[in-house]
């Protein structure tokens, strides 16, 4: 089994090191509670329940979190031997995605006085952006080391807030769940990364890209947590209120039928009728994403149904017919099919967003029209317009995905960040001490000190 | 290893597409966002806080949401080779009771103007309808395929509801945590139609019927979910204030207490005094299902550790000595024990409804009576009269199921609907490609148009 | 296979019967509703949104509960073939743990009128009482027989429930997220407990001391759930507001930097680069640890930064370093390294507390320094004063903790408690019926009543 290289071992701790200390004087310097969580300004007397926004954000900024950690991390552990890998390096990277996160956000967000002001809403923001990483290494999975990661977190980190910010502050966009800015970026982000760094010799590996009956149920446990909580994934950011609640139902009806199309696909392209496995770990959540854009808005529930239906069947027939070509003709590997999943199914939640958005009517929205399209209801914008925006802000996004992944591809191939070799991909013995399998009754020799001590 | 036959494929997804098409047409007629989750009905100035159940709700909603899907899902994984099928047909099977009960219950519950209107409380309902059904996929598992339990959920769902709105709607009965509607109805319908769909051969697939090491592993992911979430799970449909917080402590400590006699009788009854790892999974939710209708009530926190603790008792007694008997004398093959986990406890449930009931004064509950007795508040019942009511309430759902659950068991003997054949039950392959266990260094051959391509 | 002894295996049983039945006694005479929880006396006309801390509490709650059943249960599955012993005896002995937790801290903090007064807080106390037994657990995981984790949770409740009241009542100390309370005396009363349990021939069961591919796996879903849910943990009890806010947004910050060390010290200490699935299971959480005490306080962003990175790093260095020298040495068997969890951590968040604290002033803090540091509000103590306290409070813990827990050891070896013999730890059979792994296609014997029956 191939170890890393005795010279390169402290590339990754060194970075860690390196990012933390930089990151931490950054805090230093720059981070500050907002009124809501400095002891010195804040009081009950002005901030009733009402205003208290956080009790309202907390629990929705609680299912995020378990989405981005547990949903993101075991939904990556189908591999059959990846599973530390795929746990292991989720955590790692989303940790230092969140405090940078929390840094160019605050820049660009809440800079007022010198500092950035933190509070509840930042750290939903900051695991929106750890999401958005995660995609990319779902593309990537198994073919990257642990240094090259962090290289891609931080490149990646940087592109998604100015991505963000330009869209939702200067073009005026909504994209409240994030089908653009979260899914659309990452997912294509992490595969313009993955084109560049194309593996010829990738079937080297290739005994090792499948599934295990238990490697697949544990990814199950990443799905379902996705499923679950995506209501609260779309909604953690809309407006309090309808907002929530609307984005709530929509998310809920659209992924249900996600599923129910995902099965009849998933049954209809196999050649006896049998379903497979990574359409149900996947596709079925195709519904979630292509409602992020929308699912704050009045697409009703049959609108929501219709999505989700429309996205499964998308994801499936992406699994089974797509991805064999983007390998084979267009060198693209894409190892968790994150085109299947986050690419194709956020641009169609982009477009969904430009036609909801196309058809808004003051009558349809009445008072909630300020909540959810500003500029419309104060006279700055038709509701044609604001969909032109809506569609230019998609644009925008996949040039800065696809931009953005290609140089983190060519930074991704500087020699000491340690990439696997072509015959070690998706190994975890590479980069953890693996143990081996229940042993039954096998004796191990005494080490030092562990015999003929008495008590 | 039997496949699906060629001519058969074709059921599941046809049925998914047409169930689909069909609700999604019904959602498009009479599906409408409700006051709190449409742009143009809502606003903060009339919705305060107080007056807003969203977020009193929502939390409750997702732990709910976790059961339903986690939780069921998980627990019947504990069969060591139909993980793929436990999980997979939860997910399918509820997505589309999801649609449906929201749905049947929105005719019978929220229909005005022509619309059934949706918000979170439609989800909740919707889910409780879900897991009712879920309990009877638990009595035939491994023997249905997932055609059939699209049916079985189709006829169920409509029965739930019924039975659900003649209960509280029609009688007055008060069941918020579904100690009949939901787990006696769902236990009994699953049993009789188990009844029905008898196989005489099924020792043919028998030594598949068992857990591995791993397996239960996973199932106790379900359990502890499951044991952990279920005091929301009781108090989600409560009054608010007082109402979900006394049924919050009451199922709490019952379900503690359901632990520790499942522990003790498990061990009691053994040859060896060694633990059951089926006891512990199920026999220790008991303490919540026996609860379901009382919690809400002034049971006080003794009487919920006395209530658990028989149902515990009770629950593991009939894993030990009345399933192999239901099996044997009554041809009753109920593979995950629904009988004792939500069936004997839900009968109990119900039972023990009937004596907080009767037991109910004005004294004892003062203002709060208005909220969990209306009817005894407004004066047009006495507390016996009531306890009248709530028993032949579980007399009704007992009839609803058995007779249901009988004409289900019918329908599922439809041919084309696949059932497994009696030397394939308990198999995962028969429905799912499914990958080999670990491998280690075997190399796999070449697929076309992996090798020799070059970056 | 060692057996349990035909006149030993009534214990276990007995044992979970007494207790019940005398707890259950003292919940009939004690423990009553509170005005919170009571149909009659409770009114939302008295208790608006503002006032019902149901509310603002529950969410919480219900992810310190996930934090105790998922997240203590499934981080101790790590060992190869003590799977259903880690989750099995956790939810047994923390179930009797939350009722004994609810009389001891109801005695010591609410007794009125003769009676306990139960609620949210209640359970989310109890809750935390069994945290600190489970840390205790962990320490002689493998090495004890539930007999005997029955009577050390009875000893250790008592204990912790008086040494709390004497922290946060008597002398006054902050300790919101229990680094004292909670990590340091749950971690010494193990050690302690373990130390007098010191096995010489330990050897005997060395071969089963160690992970497994998947058991690492199912770790870090206990893992994941602990991390996601701290800042819930730490914030459950704090003051609603900002009190709540500031301290989730300081363990989330903390935590990330525990993350980064702990990757960073893994691979920096292993000889060849690779990393460690122990320290990333267990040293990355050292972050929530360590903030228990202080993440309350002005601690500042930086502030939560600097103590996690510390948190890791000692955390992993001693998962490396002082385990073997404790066992070797100091005949101390920490079988989950809670010394590097929880003990190290928490006596450091116990420091940082007095650092903190003792950096209070009335400009930093405001008006909230009513809710933080009432004492010094009210001008009974200074700053440095009240540093003071917390450090003796400290001692205290460490006082009650050694002393208890050496008690707790000589209670342990009552031989009738029948622990398992020296080469029979950390296996599963000596308590549970195993099922083996996933068998292929053996035919199992018909069982009689299972042949020849026909539909």
């Amino acid at each position: 089994m191939a170890r890393v290289p005795r010279h390169r071992r402290l590339v990754l701790p060194l970075l860690c090191l390196l990012f933390q200390g930089a990151t931490a004087l950054l805090f230093a310097i720059f981070v500050r509670y907002n009124h809501e969580t400095d002891a010195a300004l804040w009081h009950w007397g002005n901030h009733s329940n009402v205003d208290n926004e956080f009790y309202f954000r907390y629990p929705s900024f609680q299912d995020v979190h378990v989405m981005v950690f547990v949903g993101f991390g075991f939904l990556m552990v189908f591999l059959q031997r990846y599973g530390f890998s795929s746990v292991g390096f989720t955590f790692l990277v989303a940790s230092l995605t969140l405090q940078w996160a929390t840094l160019l956000q605050g820049f660009l967000h809440s800079f007022h006085g010198g500092h950035i002001h933190v509070g509840v809403e930042s750290l939903i923001n900051a695991d929106f952006c750890a999401g958005a990483v995660l995609i990319s290494f779902g593309a990537v999975l198994g073919k990257t080391g642990p240094a090259q990661l962090l290289l891609m977190a931080l490149l990646e980190a940087v592109l998604f807030s100015v991505n963000e910010f330009i869209l939702l502050s200067l073009l005026g966009v909504r994209d409240a769940g994030g089908s653009m800015t979260i899914h659309t970026f990452g997912a294509y982000f992490g595969l313009f990364l993955s084109r560049v760094l194309y593996r010829s010799q990738l079937e080297k590996s290739r005994h090792r890209q499948s599934s295990a009956y238990n490697s697949d149920l544990f990814a199950m446990i990443g799905t379902i947590f996705l499923w679950v909580f995506w209501p609260s994934f779309n909604s953690a950011p809309t407006a309090l209120g309808d907002g929530q609640h609307r984005t709530v139902v929509n998310t809920y009806y659209s992924l249900t039928a996600s599923t129910l199309s995902t099965f009849a696909l998933s049954a209809l392209v196999s050649g006896d009728g049998r379903l497979d496995m990574v359409h149900v770990q996947n596709a079925a959540l195709a519904g979630g994403v292509v409602v992020g854009t929308s699912s704050e808005m009045m697409l009703t529930p049959f609108g929501a149904l219709a999505a989700g239906f429309l996205a499964g069947t998308v994801s499936t027939l992406g699994y089974k017919f797509f991805t064999p070509i983007l390998e084979s003709r267009f060198k693209l590997q894409d190892t968790c099919g994150v085109h299947n999943l986050h690419g194709m199914p956020g641009v169609l939640g982009a477009i969904l967003g430009v036609v909801v958005t196309a058809l808004a009517t003051h009558e349809a929205y009445g008072d909630g029209l300020q909540s959810v399209f500003p500029l419309i209801a104060k006279g700055q914008r038709s509701a044609t317009s604001q969909a032109v925006y809506q569609l230019f802000g998609m644009f925008v996004t996949l040039v800065f995905a696809s931009v953005g992944g290609s140089l983190g591809g060519l930074l991704l191939r500087l020699p000491f960040l340690d990439s696997p070799p072509d015959s070690q991909c998706f190994e975890d013995q590479v980069y953890w001490e693996v143990p081996g399998e229940q042993e039954t009754e096998t004796q191990r020799p005494l080490r030092a000190g562990e015999s003929d001590t008495q008590a």
